[in-house]
């Protein structure tokens, strides 16, 4: 009853969406990255809840007008905030297929669920994990960060802990302090808290100081701390710092600790040839997560956990309802399902854009993807490096580039220069602080992105330093 | 590097997908509802990683051919497995241009965080929750439970517990025997352990009994623990049972327990007029999860969970990680940001599909489907119960509908007639156990589904069980 009444009008109108897609990435540059939201737009959105129909037209006009022009920007190739897929059209049409079969991937004996099997069974092969490893889509990395440490948890305690609670004190875990929070909020949502987690300093390179975990580790087990849980950096968010995973593989083998891998958007570089190397070590862990929606250009969400021990991950999350009873036969059979691995049952099907995306450009184009952004980003560093008025505020290991414009008060006028970039619809870098010193940080992630793109964005933030020192705009 | 070379020839094939996908929604009918996988269907889903690309139509012919006959049904108006909805063609469309905006909901300052903000209001209308109230989507109600139990908890302990750890012993937390597996799922993650929840027995409609709520509470008190959190449920998953809400909710107030509705399904009821009445008291919770995507009819996945104290909830999740800085203007502005309430950073537009479901079909039309799949529920049981072969083994409260064929060895045989049911393409039940009995169970959530989809249904599984009781099977 909610479906068409003229599926000929329908078709029509569901045309002409799909073509304001494809136009809308086609021309892509002849948009600004972003641009600030008038008010009257926001005020679209601030209905009463709608009793009545309205024609689909109608809703995809608005959606045109209010929603599309006054989005984060990450489609295009002047977006260097944060860190953001661009996304591609193969991607968007394959989650079309997927709304439209609207599979829920909880469990069931179904294609997709196989689907989901053979992504994994590629992301296997990518890290060199065995057969036996297990892994599941999930939202983010945070969600995937999480699901690692219930299963290290339950490898430590064993899966009485399900019952029983985390009341075992003296667990501690280890992260270097430029670890994504998520690792943080971790040991927040399962219970451990925060203060189990041990801030480990970095080197120069905002790598983790592995004499400095080595000493930690000791220290703590010499108060009765039972240390259990340690997180490399594949990637990190402020710098794009890789740690020296084989270095920490080797301590947590010989400390009998679980080696958990944050590769949220790093990992992929074993894509790339020329990036691989960077990550040695990588395929040692206990368990990685990582997003294809980053530098697998995957449209968002598509989140991956990779378990080494598949049947420990299961018995960290399988329950026996009886709702969800298995069968030999039929619907019910092709057990183990997903959600004998994670929190879900209900999950989309976020498998398809992925798989689509790894058949259709295949990894070698896929790792040239990754290899250009961190071309890109070597350029813009010599950029910054040839510009007297322009410092680097860290070594620029892939694709990320911190920097700022040096002058008195640098903090408040490298975030003005962020703002007016961004407003200015040139390019939308975002910003960090690196050892209290306030970064203008490019991120290059899109596929789209290209040189000119680099340069517009290094001449502009130049310019509009210039002129907020030389007090252009009333500074 | 990943747009398409050729925009026109990328454009005729995408068109060619859209097309097969709203034909099959169209004709859906002319479909089994779930077929078994033929052993060389699903090897084609055991490929190596390719290096090199494929054609989109190549992908896309296989997705036809090997993916989409092979889905576990929920499209289909003979799907009544479990608790899926059956998703529009709208809802498709939407998650189209969702897509292909490639939005990441977790911040920034963009319309798409407005549309969800949009939903938030709506949904704080639909359950009479204030302004202040906070909301979030998220996967499902399994996730959707665990973040109204970390507030919850963060309520009663401060927000220091996420530093120090769940190492408070003494919390107890309740909900019913019939109640979802999530909620101890929840406990379970959140480090509390599934032993902190005490199962409350259900009266014979499947509901929890109150009156021994009040006694365990009081039992825990005595025994020195905190009874803190109280669960009731809007739809339970075997039964559709509605708990007393207002009973519950009159409890939690006196005992200054944190009431909880894990309305999954049952919830949005709150649209239909006659369905309403029953979930009476919900719009007193403290935190409500539910899905959009069951009886809602958004595509997989959209799960939301509203908190009636916002600030609350952000305390429970907020960080001040340097590279989540916030801004007054441009991209980084419009603090707080969906990531300060819930574990996700990665966030895709799931309020973008629920958006236009709500917009194009209006609460009115959502409700009647609701209503409707409620009416072919009561037109079973009179099958049902009309028929001598066959026995109801719970009430009917909602949309949900258990029996059997009564014989001798029935658990066998009624297991045996769901397995060539969901085999034969007519319809696809699933199963559960009531105090110990095999149940089939139909759970009506498609808006397609019609009197004559339940009258086949029942028609198949008589002579299924007439069949396999005379031996016809060799049974």
């Amino acid at each position: 009853m909610l479906d068409p009444v003229d599926w000929d009008e329908f078709r029509i109108e569901a045309h002409h969406m799909l073509d304001d897609m494809i136009d809308y990435v086609e021309h892509i540059r002849e948009r600004p990255v972003w641009q600030p939201i008038p008010g009257e737009v926001r005020d679209l959105f601030r209905e009463a809840l709608p009793a009545r129909p309205s024609a689909l037209a109608s809703a995809h006009e608005t959606f045109m007008r209010a929603v599309l022009p006054y989005a984060t920007g990450n489609v295009h190739p002047g977006f260097m905030g944060w860190v953001h897929g661009g996304g591609t059209p193969v991607g968007m049409l394959a989650d079309m297929l997927a709304a439209g079969l609207n599979a829920n991937l909880g469990g069931r004996d179904q294609m997709p669920i196989e689907v989901e099997k053979q992504v994994l069974q590629w992301v296997r092969q990518i890290f060199g994990f065995p057969d036996a490893a297990s892994g599941l889509f999930v939202t983010g990395t945070s969600m995937a960060n999480f699901i690692s440490l219930i299963v290290a948890r339950t490898g430590r305690l064993g899966a009485g802990v399900r019952k029983s609670g985390m009341h075992e004190r003296r667990l501690t875990a280890y992260a270097s302090s430029s670890a994504h929070g998520s690792i943080a909020q971790a040991l927040d949502l399962s219970g451990m808290g925060i203060d189990a987690l041990r801030v480990v300093p970095v080197n120069e390179r905002f790598e983790m100081d592995v004499a400095a975990l080595a000493e930690a580790v000791k220290k703590d087990r010499q108060a009765g701390h039972m240390p259990f849980f340690v997180a490399g950096t594949a990637g990190s968010v402020d710098t794009g710092a890789v740690d020296d995973l084989d270095a920490i593989a080797d301590f947590a083998k010989r400390e009998g600790l679980w080696f958990h891998v944050d590769g949220a958007y790093g990992a992929l570089g074993m894509l790339a040839p020329d990036i691989a190397p960077r990550l040695s070590g990588i395929g040692r862990a206990d368990s990685i997560a990582f997003d294809f929606h980053k530098w697998g250009q995957v449209p968002y969400d598509a989140g991956f956990v990779l378990v080494r021990d598949g049947e420990l991950h299961r018995s960290a999350f399988a329950s026996d309802a009886a709702y969800l009873r298995r069968e030999s036969r039929a619907l019910a059979a092709g057990s183990p399902w997903p959600c004998d691995f994670g929190p879900d049952l209900s999950r989309s099907f976020r498998a398809l854009k992925t798989w689509f995306t790894i058949k259709v450009f295949g990894t070698e184009m896929i790792g040239q993807a990754i290899s250009g952004t961190c071309e890109l980003a070597r350029h813009l560093r010599k950029r910054i490096e040839k510009t007297d008025r322009l410092e680097l505020l860290a070594p620029v290991s892939l694709n990320i580039v911190c920097f700022r414009y040096k002058c008195e008060d640098p903090d408040r006028v490298n975030a003005e220069i962020v703002a007016r970039l961004q407003e200015s619809g040139i390019a939308a870098p975002s910003t960090t602080v690196l050892d209290g010193r306030l970064a203008i940080r490019a991120a290059i992630v899109n596929h789209r992105s290209n040189r000119s793109d680099i340069d517009a964005f290094v001449d502009a933030a130049i310019d509009l330093g210039n002129a907020l020192t030389r007090g252009e705009y009333g500074n």
